[in-house]
């Protein structure tokens, strides 16, 4: 059948870069069984998801002994060679942290590896994962419990000032980008505002995040609301990339790739494979968006089309 | 993650309607081989779609000679009964026709045969295939070229009275209900005009059609528009499927689909089953809607669901 | 309070073109008794408007006996020069004509007037304003009840090869511009077309048209999507400008110019002034949009400041 | 013409609230003279305010000696009963204070005055006015250069134990309803959550609010997403109303009362009357936005009604 209009993109040229967030700070250990927790866990998940297709490795640290986030860049320092010598996908370590740490906490990993891309929220927000807590009676660990419920009068703090130092110390400092996390409309506001300023230079990497209470939903309109404001605010100075937070992590994945972006699964965002099914590892989440992309006649992009991509600096370039 | 809100509809309950239409009248026998021409290769065609997923298949006739679209009865006749002897799926029959079949042409089938489902074009409108011959040189048979060049002046002819009557003499004298095909806004306020008037009961089977010139685009903004149109207009007494024409079909389908929409593939919608790429058959764009949504772990509706969920007469109440 | 972004455009800065449409094909004398019907009516409504505010007259022609739409290019003869007499404005007209008219009779006027602009429908559709009669009981004219009841089952033709003829006959022929008028979003896209294909050339003028029964609605919903498709589609190449049939007409051009558009009023589009109230003067429905619009700290275009904005010929190169 | 669609709401009935903010906390006064400080000044300025129009009264106190704003209920009693003497309006105190205020000063004067409405921002957010410093050579007072950079490295507190606060201590302790505040699409959820708890009882009276740096911008998608998100969670229980910063604040509020908000208006929200021309009052601001709403056929609603949209307690049942 004739097509209305000339395509935008051709279609099966464009490249998908899969994001893997192999554990984050938001699960807790009795959520699910499978979440890595030690360096060697972490190691192998990250392993197995750029074999199974990821090209970027997004990053936080535990506790060995019991779960908990940690932000000691020694622990770090037990997962980043060992990943990087056993794939050759781009390393993203977060600076968000978890609850309670300082910037100084938050900064240090990824200061010591200096790792070609780091997170970066886009805001200070409320972050409400309390009610993931509501359902569950035996915690395996005594911090879990008051970690999730403190969500409820707790803040993510990310002033301007504090994105500034961010982007200063770690980009301007140490050459590494950011995947700039908007989990709200503001959040795209924000990062136009360092874009203006030219503290931050395109290609900007705009990780799109839907569904945490506080931030914007999981609805389809969201999600076509986030996209058009990133067009209308960066034109082609961005690749779009989309996460969505627990059961609705494939489907708005899916939906943001046939419009476009690239995409964000793993165990940080979602434990689940399927409703009511547990993901028994992160490579799982990884293999299934690929055949989805792949049915959809997107390639997925290889971690050097991710490096050139997002004009990275190279994966010789970390000090790690 | 913890999730924002509370979702509309279960996860992994809902079931999806795979409709396919497998002839039509828009394609021509040059742009691709693997067209079904003869009842016995639109039988086979349909047989085959049914077994890979279809549980509603949409149907043309063409004559056998040449392949040229045909108002036949007699020729409808020969792969009906076949069809529905081979197979469970509910047989939708086309009213648009094609190009210069008077209402008494498209409407003679359809009352003969007394289907459960016909289409119903909810407007006029220009219609324009004109691009689809442009790169051939060679034709197969004569009429394609002038068939194809015609669409530059010719309007798909709609009003609201040949509407009503084939609302009323198909739908309340043969109890046939309607997929209402909408190629643009204008076409859902119509079908709201016909609700309004009662002419029409829910559920309503709303076929939202992308990216024919003439009719709204494939943009996503344009999916999204469509739908929330709908919503508005028709809240909960609707069922949404999406059809997209050319390449376009299997991005917006997957899009519609996780966004909560039935879908519609088959070769009178697009040849491709990739960049580039033939379909080879029906069943095989059946086979691939089928498996991406099966990863997004949403069930297939089968032909005794579908017929629930649009409140169909029947299988057994037809004739044929 | 601090702002979030940049002005795309200065406050203050931006002209905003009214353009009057003064009598049209829709309404008919017996919906109210200000509709102008003779040539002398039709200049005086006219030249008033303009005064009022309007840089663009949108005109048809009536027969003087019983105000029934004419195509005949003497009668607009009689008032075409004596509007260009007596004001500056901008004379465009119509050459969708109305029901029954063939292309000839409809190009008639416009080819012989040759002006600087003239509307041009971009697609064939349903244009249903049988409702319109349905509270009168007593028609002035033999011919008026008959004439809104026939479009419940007429077409308004405007086929991919009526528009080119139109474009080459009057655009290439007497350089003319025009008022491209669409009715749905499949409008925007054949616009797209015919601007690809380079038979238009930008600063195209872009009607967006609101409330027509078999066109797209008069929702908020329906108008913020007509702009972002003509965004997308002519990004800076295009004039926006608003119009909305009846009782929608003040609020949808009001809304329009908030987000950027020109505005069009007139008693072709709608007989009120306020809910329930007639419009006495196509001039009283001109300043009142005026009003509102410096009110906005929005300026008025002048004529001349209009013909920039549209590149038009200018007055002195029409026919009459 | 003919309409596609009956009316959601009759044209011309709708009442629109004007609320008035008439100082708040964020202008400082070197950024206009006009600004009201002293207990005086803000008791006339809102008095005329009323009169102009207005029908609910948004307060913040400042120091009368240097205009800063400040919790100190004893200031708040100084010119809210003037207030309530001398005209009808809702008087409506915020509970977000400013700058480096604790909870407890921030309730402080609404505790004491228990007044119908108090102002409730929905969530946590950086919200950056250091801009509105930048043009500034010479400041009137020492406190507001550092006041307003101070904003860079600040956020708006608002955790979600903070709002269940107010809400129990305010709503359920003292009958005081809510000015849902959402500078973004997850400060909807947000109170949509509050909602499903049953914390909140309908109607809701949601200010959307736009062009805050930190929260949504000022794009009229921006409003066209709040609006359709508030209508998907809200339906029918909920008073829409829109404020826009700065020099947005007419455009918005205007397009917003054409798609069926309330507005408000006031030096809190923008010093401007129209580009580059400062409000010399409050009033000026009311008068404006009142003279846009009844050319556009909107009535004004008066305090009773704005009380009775609301389902307030009445202006007798509070503590001043
Ligand atoms: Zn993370
Ligand atoms: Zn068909
Ligand atoms: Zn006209
Ligand atoms: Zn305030």
């Amino acid at each position: 059948m004739a097509e209305a209009v000339k395509p935008e993109k051709k279609a099966g040229r464009r490249k998908v870069i899969i994001t893997c967030a192999v554990t984050g700070s938001v699960h807790t250990p009795t959520m699910t069984p499978y979440l890595p927790i030690t360096p060697d866990e972490i190691a192998r998940e990250s392993i197995a998801a750029a074999e199974a297709g990821a090209s970027v490795i997004h990053l936080h640290a535990r506790d060995p002994k019991d779960g908990r986030p940690t932000p000691n860049p020694d622990v770090f320092m037990q997962f980043l060679p060992r990943i990087k010598q056993n794939c050759d996908a781009v390393i993203n370590i977060t600076t968000g942290g978890s609850l309670g740490m300082s910037m100084d906490d938050r900064l240090a990993a990824p200061l010591r590896a200096k790792p070609e891309l780091c997170s970066l929220n886009m805001g200070s927000m409320n972050f409400g994962i309390f009610h993931a807590g509501e359902k569950i009676t035996e915690w395996k660990h005594d911090w879990e419990k008051p970690y999730v419920e403190k969500t409820y009068d707790n803040i993510v703090s990310n002033t301007f000032a504090q994105i500034e130092r961010v982007i200063r110390e770690l980009g301007h400092g140490c050459g590494t980008r950011f995947e700039c996390e908007c989990y709200d409309v503001g959040h795209l506001y924000t990062l136009a505002h360092f874009l203006d300023r030219k503290l931050l230079e395109p290609p900007l990497f705009v990780q799109t995040i839907f569904g945490v209470l506080g931030g914007i939903g999981p609805h389809p309109e969201d999600l076509a609301h986030m996209r058009r404001t990133a067009d209308r605010l960066f034109g082609a100075d961005y690749q779009w990339s989309i996460l969505a937070a627990g059961r609705h992590q494939m489907g708005l994945a899916t939906m943001g790739a046939t419009m476009g972006a690239n995409v964000r699964v793993g165990l940080e965002d979602s434990v689940y494979l399927g409703p009511g099914q547990l993901a028994k590892s992160n490579a799982e989440q990884v293999a299934k968006i690929r055949r989805i992309l792949e049915e959809l006649s997107l390639e997925i992009a290889s971690p050097a089309e991710a490096r050139a991509m997002l004009k990275l600096k190279g994966g010789d370039q970390v000090a790690f």
